[in-house]
């Protein structure tokens, strides 16, 4: 860390700051400056906080030189990484761009059937659904629970599919785990930090989504909680944050995908249904992901949109979806990669 | 709800909108503009999303009228809610303004006893601590946990303090509750389902403070989970939102406070301290919630901020803040109120 | 519009509210709800604003209808708009995606004349450069004036290329018309609406940036301005806007390119230099703004970034940008449409 | 600045760094962390951007240590000042706060003389009318021009007031400074720089009002390129900035009160009227910038909202501003000032 102090700083100030770092095992380096003297913080800083330091009098400021993670950084793990699941699809590391689509929230059996064959003809490999569904309103649709992850199962294994659904509580892990081949973390929970304890618990790939009002360094420190436990099958979804347009649900961030892409060697994952809300707009949302590198979609699909119990908006018709995955295959070729269960 | 049909929406298309509105028990009332087909959809809305209607062929938006809440409301509860605590506190409904004071997190038992006698002097009643610390890092300090709570409970009632503290997963809500008068629910669990409704089954009140991407009408729905599990005894928590500008940690939405009290007749106390992120501005933000017409503030003491294991940057030492409470009880003067605790 | 009254709007509010509506032209249509009462307002809208009746007693709330402009709409001119240069370049409509490159500022004969080789042997046909640059600070490079328009003028018309430039002032725009054949508005200016009058009288294409705080709604008013005054060659620029993420300069709102495919016929272009602000993230976003339907792209190349007076961060070399523009050409084609300029 | 290289930055990287650095005729102080490489930049670095760093190879960030803004800050200016109008008023530097009230756009005679009464009975010598009114839309009232000038002149001579009104166009200036004591610069112009120019160079105060989508930094480099012009005379106006927030129109960021009071030494000003967008939340939010420190506040008040030409919501009737005046009264004097024209 560089510590700034204020212009009319003592040496007294400068002195009991510099024992404080001493105390914390760094070395510190004074330099004076024409106008401020900075003091540097010398020694593997990715554990402290600068607010440790910012309280001290005489302090202005304190900056980080080294991201606040470790483990999730593309420095402490230069090659790509790699998600292989039990039926062969392979995420992340310029393998072909994985498209996970299905139902926002599985509704009943026919329902899930209808979409799953949709997107199983379509060369969808993952199908996602959700079971236990954190809803804005008390009185929304919550989801079916475990039944639902049993449907999941049940008609993913028909078609050779591999699960991925969301689990919303630490207690939940395991009984997830046992029906769903990837853990999804909401946007919701990025930060609910016993939840992401779990995770990295369980023998599991995560997809990890970021909070809507979370930072993408926010977003690598969450994954360094996984990380952090022995898990480090955690892919980073990106789907739309807080701003002030208000013509799409949530504005994608689409800048993150390289920032991700630069920072870190996880995969990387874009939801272009809820970042737009609009499914007139996910088509061209997630081309756009795919073409700034993304590894992998998450789309919603549903066989009739208007009686969804949940996202209708946002879902795609099978129709709709077939013809988007064409599209995907071909602007994957463009960026010289291909798209899983395609054939452009 | 109004549905606005897009300009040349098929007469079949509003029909079959039509359908499915009777088919929810809702009366559909069509009116032709000049440029544009509108639906209303008459009946309580509330439990109801807009997104039900949004992916009908036709439909170009659906524009809410009625609050998503009502609970919540001070429609439906019209006067202003006031906390009792045991130790004769109230909180809400013009009362005195309740100012909440201690350390971010319980260290040890001297910290804390010197936090708790300088706020205690200054004339607070209620102690507030943090034993389980959700942290954005996974190396930072996490808090005491159980031990922080006994330690808070013991040197709250040397003092005769209520204490509130926050809890951050379900199964804990029954052993916090023990040992706190209140139960804080923090900015990144707002959104956490099963944790509000966990409280919302304590027999406690919660300060529920507003996640920091949430707008306030998702804070009331998230009130509105505990109030539905029959917990009307909910204070909201304005602290901070994330915005473009950096010159602080958050941007404290100041307009929250009115927006809030013509919204809802629940308590509404403000949290300078994470909303400035710095000492020195505790002060001014302070006084200007209390001039909004805040009901209290949750603000951070430490005896000795530069060695604070956490947010020491934003804690003011036990001079300041009572220099700060001398203030609070004129300003609450001066808007026709007093302070808990002063004789101002 | 429609007008939602307060729960207890009494009927001479209701009443009095009509007599305003019916005042400025239009009609109004009560529809009694189970706990509000509705007022439509029949009639074009447009023209008027909501807070033209947000002040009257008993209102709650006032919805638009219909979007604020008019001109600009799909709606009022639903075929694309293909602005077309005296050099044969189309911009627009399905056509091939139009490349303008250059440096951020023209610093000397030099530099503009290595960049313009360097742009114009990578295929490109509209030179970009700034004469006149609004700079956040005082003590920066404001720019050579009239002798960088010159220069401008002179370098492109050796290779054949169109002037794309900057208009910060309205009484500039009839010499910077003498010298270029795009006008280009700021993201600063968005906003003056002198200046939009201004362009809006002269007899050349404009390129308007959205303001880094303005929506897709103010950014299609702000384009009405042009339109009104005769001026139907607006092409709307994207280049991104203000939110809490730091990793980038700004946040590129790419749900923007099919929100404003969707809302309007004129040309939509992308700007991944200022959106980024980073030299290493321009290719994959530039990428991202094909893939998602974008017709133009606005890139800086510098021919030694190191030495640029302005935005070197994010200018790519003559290398770089060659590479992306062959880029370019194939995730064009993977679209549907070719990119001006390659043989993809 | 002090520039952070990559983690595997070559020796010659930083000898081409260091020559840059000395070529700017500053010194280059480099230090090698156990991680990464440090080069600090000794001399007076306001002048100069980081970008002038960030785009050489072996770069990864560049951090200020110093302001971005010289004349501006309270560094360079330490005392507080206070500016002085002819008629006695003085705003800033702790003297009594300053309301500066009047109708959001001069509409006639009528309208003016009603409003200026009204508020001049309330204590105010400072009255505020738009006779130049930027609009977002084409369609709107744009105001009366140089007879809503005329009208402003008259009528304030005849109470006493001082008269501050936008000037939207450098040409204009002069004009506008013939009839006007203050110069106001709009939110949309905060970055016209040939406007912030001209009023530099005019011998009239200025209040310049933050962009909503400026940071504070902007802000006080805005008033710099007044300043450096010799203009000292500088007010600096928070008037709500955009958040995702759409409870209110902006979000009136409270904490920039204190920030601007710690960063610089010119007065402060708010406008809640802006800020909220709707009457009846002026009244707390006012107060709450009172208590913040605020040196003074723009008000809208207009005798008849509902027929108000512009902003209606937000306009307080005269009832509503005497009633205001009393607590802005009673609020300064809690936080040791009095209100201009109150005898609280």
């Amino acid at each position: 860390m560089v510590i700034v102090m204020q212009a009319h700083a003592s040496e007294p100030e400068v002195a009991a700051l510099i024992a404080k770092i001493e105390s914390l095992g760094f070395t510190a380096h004074v330099s004076a400056g024409s106008e401020r003297t900075i003091v540097g913080v010398i020694g593997d800083e990715r554990p402290i906080e600068p607010v440790v330091f910012e309280a001290f009098p005489g302090v202005e400021r304190v900056v980080r030189i080294l991201a606040p993670y470790k483990l999730a950084s593309r420095e402490f793990h230069p090659a790509d990484r790699v998600i292989a699941l039990p039926n062969g699809v392979r995420l992340g590391g310029g393998q072909d761009v994985v498209v996970m689509a299905g139902p926002c929230a599985v509704e009943s059996q026919e329902q899930l059937e209808a979409a799953a064959e949709a997107v199983h003809a379509a060369g969808v490999r993952v199908l996602r659904g959700g079971a236990f569904k954190p809803r804005t309103s008390p009185y929304s649709f919550q989801g079916l629970g475990e039944k639902g992850l049993l449907l999941l199962r049940e008609v993913a294994d028909r078609y050779g599919m591999a699960v991925i659904t969301e689990v919303i509580t630490p207690e939940d892990v395991p009984m997830v785990a046992e029906h769903a081949e990837i853990l999804q973390i909401g946007a919701r929970n990025m930060q609910n930090y016993k939840l992401l304890r779990a995770v990295g618990d369980a023998d599991r790939p995560v997809v990890l989504k970021r909070g809507l009002g979370s930072t993408v360094d926010e977003l690598l420190q969450a994954a360094e909680y996984i990380l952090a436990r022995g898990n480090d099958r955690v892919a980073l979804c990106e789907r739309g944050i807080r701003t002030f347009e208000t013509a799409t649900r949530f504005t994608l961030d689409i800048n993150a995908v390289p920032v991700l892409k630069h920072a870190t060697s996880l995969p990387v994952v874009v939801d272009p249904s809820h970042a737009t809300g609009r499914a007139e707009f996910v088509r061209p949302v997630a081309l756009a992901a795919v073409a700034s590198g993304a590894d992998g979609l998450l789309v919603e699909v549903h066989p009739n949109p208007p009686e969804a119990l949940s996202d209708g908006a946002q879902s795609l018709t099978p129709a709709a979806f077939a013809h988007l995955m064409g599209d995907v295959g071909r602007v994957a070729d463009a960026v010289g990669r291909g798209a899983d269960g395609t054939d452009a």
